[in-house]
């Protein structure tokens, strides 16, 4: 595996940050109540971007585009095909399968709580979720359509041509911007509240088991959250990783410096649970198996069985409310 | 085209006997009324055989199974690839899109109240939904999954085990048979009540305009009806037609009868302004444009185009109530 250094100092440093906070915290009845301030729950709204307000016009609007096969160049792939509300809104194998069963190189990231996202895909080629909406679905191995033809597309039905004008007004509405912002738009109602952890975080002490507990302090003491920290559990962040089977050059592809050879952005931890298999490269099924890698990978430690077995349990304390709405009638 | 004298000479008589039916009712003050005999409303409750009895556990099952991808060989492609909910449990394309982006022969034809078809397929192949259920998972060009290895895939998943327990019993529940069964039990409740046309039959006189009603008239008195009857307007039969594009054989290819050569099931047209493109070949988008070559094909008639505007507006007065429920989550 490759030099690690400067993650493994960083680490280190947080670790024993956080040491003292946990010698501060001894004395306390409960063992785990000082843990609360290293989380963040859900929040209620995700931030809205100043050009982007939400409104129910583009959400319902982003929604049925989100369906929409018919802007892809084989009719039946969407948004929805890979990023599955039935399997926590990504596609449950290793990695994506799009246009005439082309298997691309990475894992399905879920677009649960994408809105908390500061960068988007593994690579972090854009920062927001206006960049990234339109990337699927132009991309030869995904939906391979070009965005003019999708648009054209789109033009063909009046209830479109009605919906982008009642979200964004103008006489020719449907253009790549404003589809953009309506999927952006949808995807940020796509919080999952009311996890274990939130529910623990807002007092609930029973909301969470004691296993659940420990595996949380391993996670702080461990250092994981040095990363996997803020509402969404990530940092946005790139960091190097080498995962069993990946040769992807992940985020040098986007930037060209040595130093992020093999870095992928840090993952979401929320709903990790629903969300594999793991890594850029979907090469891991077993959430225990994940974590010792990554004590591994990004820690230098062997992670003792039962550690992982709590970490494991945590993990599941952050499944939330999926979202839940009927599939929406497209024209 | 070919030879459908036997057919239009069964249209004739059921036509020549609709006369009689109008010619008593012309006294009467609506001059539509005498026209509610002619139709069956959607059921509250479809047929259910008397081996496949209707349970919750095996609806909730069904569901689950008709949106899972996990059983296709790709892992992206479920029922609901092609019986999209947002496309009226269709595809909308012309001809459906499988594994790896091959393209049948046929369109997709829509799920919704298919528990009211007593023959499947275009082809009719087979009579029932239990019979129907598993042929797209194993055929190459759809999911292309032989079915031992989709329950091996099912059993992967101790929900899966669970619930097939719940609706089956037994210990070894998970197979063929009670996969096509719980398939077909949730197939069956995807019934679409409540259209214009249901609502004008229980008594509201308002539920269809005037020029829907004279579609109606037109539908029945042109003798449509003669095929396109009960309450999912289909006999389940397999009439002879040929329709632009088309070199399929159809039914032929299922009995090797002469007569059967390129006869297709008769559609139902319950939400058949959802379940465009039209015919065998999806080869016509335009609901007035498929109404023409029916005429031409079956009744040997060019219809005026009024009585075609007329005939489109009775289709969609066919549109019923779409089920609506979340996407199920899947293990």
């Amino acid at each position: 595996m490759r030099n690690l250094k400067t993650t493994r100092r960083l680490v280190a440093s947080l670790v024993a940050g956080l040491g003292l906070t946990i010698a501060a915290s001894a004395a306390s009845a409960d063992p785990f109540a000082n843990y609360r301030q290293h989380f963040q729950p859900i929040p209620s709204v995700p931030p809205i971007p100043a050009g982007n307000s939400m409104t129910a016009e583009k959400v319902e609007l982003g929604k049925m585009l989100f369906f929409e096969p018919r802007i892809s160049a084989s009719g039946v792939i969407s948004c929805a095909t890979c990023h599955n509300p039935a399997l926590g809104y990504s596609d449950r194998i290793p990695r994506a399968v799009g246009h005439d069963g082309q298997v691309g190189e990475r894992n399905t990231p879920t677009v649960l709580n994408s809105g908390l996202f500061t960068s988007q895909f593994w690579d972090g080629r854009v920062d927001t979720l206006e960049e990234q909406a339109l990337g699927p679905v132009e991309a030869d191995i995904e939906m391979n359509m070009p965005i003019d033809q999708a648009l054209e597309r789109l033009k063909e039905f009046p209830l479109y041509v009605q919906m982008f004008e009642a979200a964004f007004g103008g006489s020719d509405a449907i253009n790549a911007d404003n589809m953009a912002a309506a999927l952006a738009t949808f995807q940020r109602t796509l919080l999952t509240p009311n996890s274990p952890l939130d529910r623990w975080l807002a007092g609930d002490e029973g909301a969470m088991t004691t296993q659940q507990k420990r595996g949380m302090k391993a996670f702080v003491d461990r250092g994981c959250i040095a990363c996997h920290r803020g509402p969404a559990l990530t940092d946005s962040g790139f960091h190097r990783i080498q995962v069993p089977g990946s040769t992807d050059l992940g985020r040098y592809l986007v930037t060209g410096n040595e130093a992020d050879r093999h870095a992928f952005k840090t993952p979401t931890l929320r709903n990790v649970a629903l969300t594999y298999p793991y890594f850029n490269n979907g090469s891991v099924n077993d959430l225990g198996e994940a974590i010792r890698i990554m004590g591994q990978e990004m820690l230098n430690v062997r992670l003792p069985d039962a550690e992982v077995a709590d970490m494991v349990a945590f993990m599941h304390a952050l499944t939330g409310d999926i979202p839940e709405f009927p599939v929406p009638s497209l024209p």
